[in-house]
């Protein structure tokens, strides 16, 4: 038995989520189908973690063990030949057997996107959060800062979570902002958080709270407060899945 | 009567094209549909030109006559309400009698799109024609260079043309690279072809001469071969449509 790793994207539009999950369709679903059209073999795929019903992947990671003779490097192709249009492998490596890509990595990015303006962008209306009124990014920015650093962040989990601790850390945590379409009048705001683990809903929280920040409704300040008050009923409302996009997986 | 003269942007993945034929699911009938059921009127809606089915516009024009009362900047609320997510209207206004949005147009520009690299991007699917190996950028510019000023461009429209004249002047013919993207080892040619009017298919069949240009198949020199041999038979293949956008259209 092999372990392989590989690198997966998807537009997360048509499933519901990563895992499993009892009579829907999730990305793990397609992947273990078409590894079984493979490789004839019944194979369980561990992830990173689970995404969300809607959320997207630039880059989940995933291991697997099988007894297939499969050179790695054909796993791609193979696969892909395999895998509906919305999802993509995209590298392949044979790792240690106690390799796990969940257990293994040490560092997450997420990017919650936020578009404003007078109108959607039609081509990006499935990855991008639509907000018509403009946002006080300033503010964003300086709510934003408050999140960096080891925070316990029960007050930005759903309360669905069944996590033991709620204490992570947030490396980084910033914003980019894309220029405005001239004729679709309008701008994307891009929010970057790096953190060596995040809790259920954790991103999308943060991003509805920022939002409302954005809106004036809340100083940027109050992130603080929300992070002391460890209650989830002070943080604003959890942002819709769409606009959300693992980004990045670091391992050792 | 006013005529009104609207911007619209669509994802044209999911449609026949522009305009209405029988049977088939069309921006032009979703539009109609959208401003029966808003005025109640049976409008017949005018276009900048036709897109070929799978085609998209960042920035198609459209001017229709119509009795409603209706503000003119209540048209684009009113009328995005009432449209499917993949088309959207981002601008109005009331236009003099007899401006018609084909023939005012003085000049279009549209951006043909392909994605090199060992895969596509999965968020951009429907947007860019996939070619898995590199492509000879240097030579594909230089092929375009011929294309610019006014010629003659048989051999780069379709023999189902019905045009009495396939004369036409390309003012700007350039094109950009997009950066590689780490994760998916990808990057994209954009070509934006801006002229006095296109023949039918002749971006598609212009980019399908390109490719092969990058690819070796041909030089860049051939492009003024074809050109001067007035034979569609001379040219390459048509590019899919899917890569193919209406990027803008400008009026005097």
């Amino acid at each position: 038995m092999r372990n392989i790793c590989m690198t997966v994207s998807y537009d997360g539009t048509a499933y519901c989520g990563f895992q499993t999950q009892p009579n829907q369709n999730t990305i793990q679903d397609v992947l273990e189908r078409a590894l079984l059209s493979l490789t004839g073999e019944t194979i369980k795929v561990t992830s990173s973690g689970r995404t969300d019903a809607g959320v997207h992947a630039r880059c989940q990671v995933i291991n697997y063990f099988t007894a297939s003779k499969i050179p790695v490097e054909r796993w791609c192709m193979a696969l892909n030949t395999l895998l509906p249009a919305d999802i993509l492998v995209s590298g392949a490596k044979v790792v240690d057997d106690d390799f796990h890509s969940r257990r293994a990595a040490v560092q997450k990015t997420y990017r919650y996107t936020i578009r404003c303006g007078k109108h959607p962008d039609v081509f990006k209306r499935h990855l991008e959060f639509y907000h018509p009124t403009p946002l006080n990014t300033e503010e964003m920015r300086a709510g934003l800062e408050y999140l960096i650093g080891e925070h316990d962040f029960t007050s930005f989990c759903s309360i669905r979570s069944t996590k033991l601790s709620n204490i992570r850390t947030v490396y980084e945590a910033r914003m980019e902002c894309e220029l405005l379409d001239p004729i679709l009048q309008s701008y994307a705001i891009h929010i970057y958080l790096t953190g060596n683990g995040f809790l259920y809903n954790m991103v999308r929280i943060i991003a509805g709270t920022l939002i409302q920040v954005g809106e004036g409704k809340r100083s940027s300040e109050s992130v603080k407060d929300i992070l002391d008050a460890r209650n989830r009923a002070s943080a604003g409302p959890t942002a819709m899945s769409h606009g959300l996009t693992l980004w990045e997986v670091l391992y050792r």
